[in-house]
């Protein structure tokens, strides 16, 4: 069998059998943003890794090499912000093609340095390995979060609202504008959306608000918003109802969308790496939810609800008809 | 300035700056075999990753996928035995050419199973991308170490004994077979030799007695004893004096080098990955750390002595004439 009649989600679903030998240290295994570790003291571990290819993820012809070293970091804090908890320390494995200069390393470096600055998090390791073709980049994260605070896909429950931080679709936007540097629109809000595609950043501070605020089950938004939902309906056994005019997208997306003759809906559900945060919350809790982002210059909108698993994941188009949502979001081994 | 003129690790020099937010936290950052990290509780945390790629660090011509796994967890595992801890919880990310089968991947993992097994070490996650050309394997683990217990590069002192664990250049020896497949020798012994460099074995009892047994300085010995010893001395700020006759050179070995036309010592010095253990020992604890291996049937040998900074790193050919020990370990980028 190819690896692209399985899909990245069977695939990890099939080789993550068996795997644990300490069962008393796991409090959360394979299966969620980052595995929960138990230690002494107060706090959980949380424990992720993410690898990023040279052409695959990223492309050196528009992004800098600082800038894959800030996506890099921004990609793995995103998991650990989507558990509630805050980055400490991470280990940097660098697959180098000798074609790259000493200084196109050191400018990759700046930009993890620049990252790691920003989201207050050590990096206290490495690995350095010739890779002949690609440059490849690993970087392996741990954090941790107040024990019994962690946020997990599975705690959705029936009538909980469906929220989601910030805007979706500018990392695809800007992606589509890195490869049509010719499509005519105005320079401020090109560099807008391309920013957000190179140098995106990670929801830290609303992930600590929402994970003390009673939040019942949050991811974030790797891999467009379908495939998020479709992660927490999963993982909690529930479905949920998402209504079209209520999903955020900016109006700057909608702008290279219509030039592009794109449906921006499209790249909200399908986009991804927008690294938002999508979370549920119980009803009675969310105006409570919503002040203490507001409070900290946050945004958030609600965009749906949680329904029975048997009702399906749906989509309400904007006069009111419903029809499935497919879970359309990037697969790495999707034909 | 090119990669290849700089070398692994120059790069990792230059590279490591800076990258400490969080001090409080870190008892040992970038420069030995792991990070040591500061926790509530009894013990520290060690902090590791490596990366393996295809045609670099194994070809899939003669490893099976399930021996790359192997591989790939001793490699880590060699790290924490080098601090003297055990490990804990790994992540592992998989890079994957879409030619590979699923079944590839499934013997794959059956290797990482077998090898966290036998460890007693945790896959708590992972990531899986695909990688056009190369299959690339990063994994990264945690252990466990009791606070003060852990063996540095850096606490070798002049006078002290250095020993090696085992046997040095079955791995070099066992990769020529595998490259040399037409080569007449008994099959037993290429089998074992082959078995050394496809299933290699992380020295994790011995590290765990080292550690308890007064060792001023440990190191796994991945890079060829040369580049052990030449980091040892230099974190150290000593030198050392190593003399042929007793570095441990299996008999297998030397057969396959005088058909091969090879110098064994060179496969011992240069060779690498055989993940023995290289360490300094005060003198009078010398024969209590020899008694405490062999109690638990773990080989040593005493292969030299620390010596002062200013006198460099000597080799002692047999008939007593002393050479400079040139630095000859793997170096990933050099010419």
């Amino acid at each position: 069998m190819k690896l692209g009649d399985l899909g990245e989600f069977g695939i990890i679903d099939r080789l993550s059998r068996d795997l644990i030998n300490r069962p008393g240290e796991v409090v959360q295994g394979i299966g969620d943003d980052t595995a929960v570790l138990n230690l002494e003291g107060p706090w959980w571990l949380l424990f992720t890794t993410d690898m990023l290819v040279e052409g695959v993820h990223f492309s050196l012809d528009y992004a800098t090499p600082a800038q894959v070293g800030i996506k890099t970091v921004a990609v793995n804090v995103s998991d650990i912000a989507a558990m509630g908890g805050w980055p400490a320390h991470g280990v940097v494995s660098l697959g180098l093609p000798t074609r790259l200069s000493v200084e196109e390393v050191e400018e990759l470096y700046q930009g993890i340095r620049r990252a790691a600055g920003e989201y207050g998090l050590n990096i206290v390791g490495g690995d350095t390995v010739m890779s002949p073709e690609r440059l490849v980049i690993n970087l392996a994260l741990l954090g941790f979060v107040e024990k019994g605070r962690a946020v997990y896909r599975s705690g959705a429950r029936v009538g909980d609202l469906i929220y989601v931080t910030g805007g979706l679709g500018k990392s695809a936007a800007g992606l589509y504008l890195c490869r049509h540097p010719d499509l005519t629109i105005d320079p401020g809000m090109a560099a807008f959306l391309k920013q957000a595609h190179l140098e995106p950043r990670a929801r830290l501070q609303a992930g600590r608000i929402l994970s003390g605020a009673g939040v019942t089950a949050m991811d974030d938004v790797s891999d467009g918003l379908a495939a998020e939902l479709r992660e927490i309906c999963r993982a909690s056994g529930v479905g949920c109802r998402v209504r079209a005019e209520d999903i955020p997208v900016d109006y700057r997306v909608r702008r290279v969308a219509a030039l592009a003759n794109y449906d921006p809906l499209d790249w909200a559900f399908s986009g991804g790496e927008d690294f938002e945060l999508v979370f549920t919350v119980p009803p009675d809790l969310a105006r409570g939810v919503e002040e203490k982002l507001a409070a900290a210059g946050e945004e958030c909108r609600c965009i749906g609800e949680v329904i029975p698993a048997e009702k399906g994941m749906v989509f309400e188009l904007a006069g009111g008809r419903c029809v499935p949502l497919e879970a359309r979001g990037y697969d790495h081994f999707a034909p």
